[in-house]
């Protein structure tokens, strides 16, 4: 039907990469808001808090202090929601009531010693060592053979659950495949299997023809509003090469990484001009499981504000018990982020 | 192995009714919390709101009256984000950016006149009256031949989106299934076709012989904490008998849901002495769709809070991009649902 305008009309719009499918509601934003209202968190941090767990020289929880460590440091969580000693087991009621048991290692990554700053306000280079640092990471926790995935993330700001606004990120590795990457697994095999190039390759090639949903572009990364975007300003960041880990970049790729780190995060920033609160993290190949050919090195960032700094989108009622729901389209919020400037807005107002 | 303790360790389970499994962490309660405190909203409602556009006689959005009614009342909502007449479509490009176009009717239920009451304060008579109206409302949007799916569910309190603290729920038709239900189709089918029974009857049976995860049972259903639950109070309403929808409910059968739904709702609300946050929603067969001999008719509660009555499990980073996951077991959350008492804190406190 020539009618059908993805502009105006209600629709529903496939995650190529899980198979799923998102219901679309253009013609909503007009909705009043009368719900709730959140509070902002203060953003008037010191650059070292003495009662921070995660500043430099600080003791934390198991008794232990922090070094003083002038770039970004590792260390094992205090409180693993995932542990390296869980008793191998499982068990089966008739089928019905299914468990089995899970091991792993959960990390936390200080992104620098300054408690005032975000990734966004980091200089280049820090970035660029962040990066290097996830990598080894990655890179130590695959060599363990039990470990089959590792999630690399980052929960920013209080809305996101983040109990502590020293910037910092987390890596949850553990010795099975996690349900998202699951899914993601099965359909970019699917795709390769049968086109010989990976599913995001062409995705990309598609989205830079259309141009309609670029945020940004350098010489080795994409940054875009996936056509599928469940959340309001969700972004996916895609490597143009085909590489199945962090562990694949070259150094100039890394370089360009962290570029387009920073360009999102300080349009993020600049959007309702505050701190933009987010879950995001990398998406990669499963380790020690095989060649997994098909995977396509992606990292997701899901923001949940909606219209001001103060008002987010509440996946509830219908989106729980039937399906993910958006109310602006992809396009529009590609063409607001794209707009926005490059230079954070707190570097201006000094 | 024998070592391995749901009650101690690490562990995924299985949702037999999705096919997905959670991750369960028993240990990781003992979390300190320095992260975001909810504020309570007011408490204090009037019995008549003058600017409550569902207050009996008051104004709606669209410029009608509501009118004077004195038990509930049914209306399209004036923001559908599913509307009737949506011109049918579909496109496709490269098979990689897929949208269909949604067809729909949003409706709203309120609940009572009373603006200061919810659920869980209403007279059973009150909540047999909801039901009742709940069933006419699946029959009528049933009858049209282009619906496939009806969901029934409610949004309480400001944590849950809600924008209007007015008890009220609300009901999405469409055209299409929608993703929950699609895939609780295919586990119920796949189980009906093998064992004859349905899922949730033998699931049933084994909740009710070990008893850890039941919090409330009557003659004709069973309030329990699913052996996979994600939020930490999540529950379940499972009708005893094997029905498809609500439109087979006995009058019998009707009274004991609206008791059900009584006694739950005031075990939340006591938990933390505070009007208790949650989604809620029947999930039933779909319709126009053939006769879904596998469905078995239930109702689920997502209620985000953890801890307190102003701390709420985050579901972010890890659980958006790899698994969800949950801190307390669902054995612990029934065993204290099910001391909790059955009569509402505010009634005492009177
Ligand atoms: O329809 P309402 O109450 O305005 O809105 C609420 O419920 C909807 C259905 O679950 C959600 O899409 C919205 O995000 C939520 O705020
Ligand atoms: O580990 P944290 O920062 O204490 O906790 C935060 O991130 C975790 C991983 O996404 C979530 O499970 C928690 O709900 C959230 O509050």
């Amino acid at each position: 039907d020539t009618n059908f305008d993805l502009n105006e009309h209600p629709h529903t719009r496939q995650n190529i990469l899980t198979g799923e499918w998102v219901l679309v509601s253009p013609h909503r934003t007009k909705r009043p808001w009368q719900g709730k209202v959140e509070s902002l968190p203060a953003d008037n941090r010191p650059e070292h808090d003495p009662a921070c767990y995660l500043c430099a020289g600080n003791k934390r929880a198991d008794g232990s202090k922090n070094p003083d460590y002038t770039t970004n440091f590792a260390f094992t969580n205090d409180y693993s929601a995932l542990l390296p000693d869980t008793p191998v087991g499982e068990i089966s009621i008739d089928g019905l009531l299914r468990a089995e048991s899970q091991s792993g290692i959960c990390r936390v990554i200080a992104f620098s010693p300054r408690h005032d700053l975000t990734l966004a306000e980091l200089e280049l280079t820090a970035i660029n060592g962040i990066i290097q640092l996830w990598a080894e990471e990655f890179k130590a926790l695959s060599e363990n053979p039990s470990i089959k995935h590792i999630q690399i993330f980052e929960n920013k700001g209080e809305l996101m659950g983040c109990s502590n606004p020293h910037p910092h990120g987390q890596i949850w590795a553990q010795n099975s495949i996690p349900l998202e990457i699951h899914k993601e697994t099965e359909n970019q095999k699917k795709y390769f299997q049968v086109n010989g190039r990976s599913l995001l390759s062409d995705y990309l090639k598609v989205e830079l023809k259309e141009q309609k949903r670029i945020v940004f572009e350098n010489d080795s990364f994409v940054v875009l509003v996936p056509f599928w975007a469940v959340w309001p300003y969700e972004t996916m960041i895609v490597s143009k090469r085909h590489v199945r880990s962090i562990l694949e970049f070259t150094d100039k790729e890394q370089e360009d990484l962290a570029d387009a780190l920073k360009n999102i995060t300080v349009r993020y920033d600049n959007l309702f001009q505050v701190s933009f609160p987010y879950s995001a993290g990398m998406h990669q190949m499963p380790v020690n499981d095989g060649n997994h050919a098909e995977w396509h090195w992606h990292m997701h960032f899901y923001p949940p504000l909606l219209r001001s700094a103060t008002i987010k989108k509440f996946m509830v009622g219908y989106e729980m018990l039937g399906n993910p729901q958006r109310d602006i389209t992809p396009e529009a919020a590609a063409e607001t982020l794209r707009n926005l400037s490059e230079i954070h807005y707190k570097s201006i107002n000094l």
